[in-house]
């Protein structure tokens, strides 16, 4: 076999012990957080049958999808006929004769799949939480990559707005914890949690009348109000069929002015304008519909949406919430999936250039699509990369979080180093990550491995310190040396 | 879309929250060791190039690969001609036409590629560990998935057998790790590690002077003798080219008498009797070799792993090894895969019916396949899904560990249900995992709720104990029901 230039698919990474070890850091936080709030793990295969991913993520996902050829005689039932492509439509009559299986392409799908494969046996409300790689074949750019992990927590089987109240707290305990080690408040990473709801968005379209336009393309242009400006979005209604008028009268129920009510607790007043910015929707959405021949039920999933923002609020207050200022309720917010029907949730980062860092809402209807309709649900999911590169931009890992080894015993020679292995055993028993060098190298070669692989401490026992029952303990960060017992050793490093 | 009966793709399974749970259990001890010997994680993609992959495995390997389709119009070079399989060879001719990329199907290829490819920025010795699924298209069938997990470490950049020597003491601790939950000898995994060294098996055909039979189909027909004893070996030998002398020859270099040599100490014991069986093969392979016109390297490959493993039992000695009755000297353990150089190593649990559980062994030229030659290196493996078959089958696992949540609070009625979200908040402040039943059904399905998900306490509030400040603390183990302030609460489920 020749030797060759070996090289990773575009779109992936390796990631070495420095890396592993800060992205572990990330999720051991997410973890922890979604087992204290009662969810439990959950871990579905890589390789999914196609039939239960395909037509899920919509037309641009199935081409996404990564598909797995067949074992064996994959060519066996396609024919020359099949490969005449005056149609265009060679790929899709081949592709079903080579490939049965392909890669998740999210958590969600899985585990709509799981509920309904393991209804039977399954506990409701069911609260799983799940941190599993996923696979999507799309044009590698900064920040988006092939294979990337996500994290998701839902719960299904109920639909009390608890479960709503509890996403902001664990949102908001994931981003404290990821803040912790911050040195200073322009550090922290500066997160705001909007929250929406797919009623209120609804409510607006019911707002306009009788339109051409469809609800999924007002949805669909009032969520570019970020990046495109109002005169976008009005632009794009109009593209897509709505009149002017229409499009005018979208901005004017959407019109809250800011309502900072006089306060001396910023919470209290943050809670507030929250409160305030729903009853104000509500006089413009609800009271507004109600003259103008809307149908009784269509009026009613607004009011049933601004509820539910309000009942949020009130669960959260119960709570003793304290954090109100990171809540922000935006009627415009509309999340891109459609298969959310209730409260929507997104977090940003508002001191770095970086989209949102998690998103979630609730669904009425995930498993219906595998014959298990009206199960309702609710969940989020974080997106470990981009948090990665916000923790790297604001310095935010904790230091040492890259090393494990603790401890290198300098080998010395060949003669002496056997004597030296009991006390490598002594400080693995208790506890401390630690290795013996182990060639006979020279003593500079060993400590640049220590310092190149991160491990802060060095052990050395000359004759010296050997005829004197001791050892020379190095710190290679501040260089600090001490001449210590073996007792010694293990109380400071342990 | 109609609904359709969801399924998994055979070979492949659903984790739920108890098997995570109990396979994390696993994780972490192989984790936590590897980490106290040094080694740092690595992960590197599902994706790799088909060039890496294809080659590396045998022309079975090559089979058992899974290959991903290509995105877009993967037909786009595929003609009709390439179709006709008159010679058998369509499948050859289309499949690197429309796959380049495959899943990864072992973590030592990978491992490999990775060292090659940042040579210029790693530190040797370079020790890793990467615990990863790995998949192969294999036929599913009792403990063989087609998706499994793999816990490798390995060490490469240097020769030291000091690394052959932790790899024992790494073995031995997360055996004893697995087994600290026994209740009693009986419960335990008797475990025992059985080492050689392809010196030795090189040794024994040399011994064989010029033969028609291969080194391979001597190591291949050896590494059975378990499986069709004495005579099936000797079989398989002849008809793989050997004469029946050789056959012979080859268990007259093998035998071993038993030498259990008296002594009070048992572990002192089974060290003199792995060295004394050494001794013993040195004599039969390394002396009667040399007079028998064998050339001078080929005797000295004999010799030198002879020697390296006396060296690892030197090695183990210095450490105060204490469990050599564990380890075991077998001049027929051959290990499958043609990589291996030195010592090699198999781990098999006596008191249960199941293949090895970990294995490995020292390689000299992993990386020359991809350009850089002359690295060694020394790695070994742990089965996990084997492991845990073995640990449910001796009821290993600790109880409770299939729980997440540990508190369970009840919820009376909507009314009082917010007033308990404050005592919830205080659970969670103080570490505990605690959840509050999201809506006011009937407290039977509460509880039964608590108890099918393994929920150990349930913290009921009703109106006295409301009025007098207190809580009802129950114990579903036991049913005993204890009525406590929170700070009680607090303490008894800290």
């Amino acid at each position: 076999m020749s030797a060759q230039k070996p090289s990773i698919p575009k779109g992936t990474r390796d990631f070495g012990p420095a890396v592993v070890a800060r992205r572990n850091y990330i999720f051991g936080i997410i973890r922890r957080t979604f087992e204290k709030f009662g969810y439990a793990p959950l871990e579905t295969p890589t390789l999914e049958n196609l039939s239960v991913l395909t037509g899920k993520y919509g037309d641009e996902g199935d081409q996404l999808l990564f598909k797995v050829l067949n074992s064996g005689d994959f060519l066996k039932d396609v024919t020359a006929d099949d490969l005449q492509n005056e149609d265009g439509k060679a790929t899709r009559r081949v592709l079903p004769k080579v490939a049965e299986k392909g890669l998740r392409y999210d958590l969600t799908v899985p585990f709509a799949r799981y509920v309904v494969m393991n209804r039977g046996t399954l506990t409701f409300p069911f609260k799983r939480y799940q941190i599993q790689p996923v696979w999507r074949a799309d044009r590698p750019q900064r920040g988006r990559y092939r294979e990337f992990y996500q994290c998701d927590a839902d719960v299904v089987g109920t639909d009390s707005l608890l479960c709503e109240a509890e996403i902001v707290l664990m949102m908001c305990e994931v981003l404290n914890g990821l803040n912790k080690e911050a040195k200073s408040e322009n550090q922290k990473l500066d997160y705001t949690i909007t929250i929406n709801h797919r009623g209120v968005l609804g409510g607006m379209y019911d707002a306009l009348g009788e339109s051409n336009g469809t609800e999924t393309n007002l949805f669909t242009a009032i969520d570019k109000l970020d990046k495109i400006g109002i005169d976008g979005v009005k632009q794009e209604l109009i593209d897509k069929g709505f009149t002017s008028t229409e499009a005018e009268k979208v901005f004017k129920l959407l019109y809250m002015p800011a309502t900072a009510i006089p306060s001396s607790d910023q919470n209290q007043n943050a809670r507030q304008e929250f409160l305030y910015r729903i009853q104000n929707l509500k006089k413009s959405l609800v009271v507004d519909i109600s003259p103008s021949n809307i149908l009784a039920e269509t009026s009613e999933r607004a009011t049933r949406g601004l509820q539910e923002l309000g009942q949020v609020v009130d669960f959260l207050t119960a709570f003793g919430f304290e954090q109100f200022d990171r809540l922000k309720f935006d009627p415009t917010l509309a999340r891109g999936l459609s298969y959310y029907t209730g409260c929507i949730f997104e977090i940003k980062i508002n001191n770095v250039n970086m989209g949102s860092v998690s998103g979630g809402g609730r669904y009425d209807n995930l498993t219906g699509a595998f014959g298990l309709p009206g199960v309702s649900g609710v969940g989020f999911s974080f997106g470990v990369d981009r948090l990665y590169d916000c923790l790297e931009e604001l310095e935010l890992f904790p230091e040492g979080a890259a090393a494990t080894t603790r401890c290198l015993i300098t080998n010395f020679d060949a003669e002496t180093m056997p004597l030296l292995l009991p006390v490598l055993r002594e400080l693995r028993a208790a506890g401390i990550p630690s290795e013996m060098y182990p060639e006979s190298k020279k003593l500079a070669q060993q400590f640049k491995y220590a310092d190149a692989k991160g491990i802060p401490y060095v052990l050395i026992q000359g004759p010296e310190e050997r005829a004197a029952g001791q050892f020379k303990l190095k710190e290679l960060r501040t260089g600090e040396e001490k001449t210590l017992t073996l007792d010694q050793v293990l109380a400071t490093l342990a």
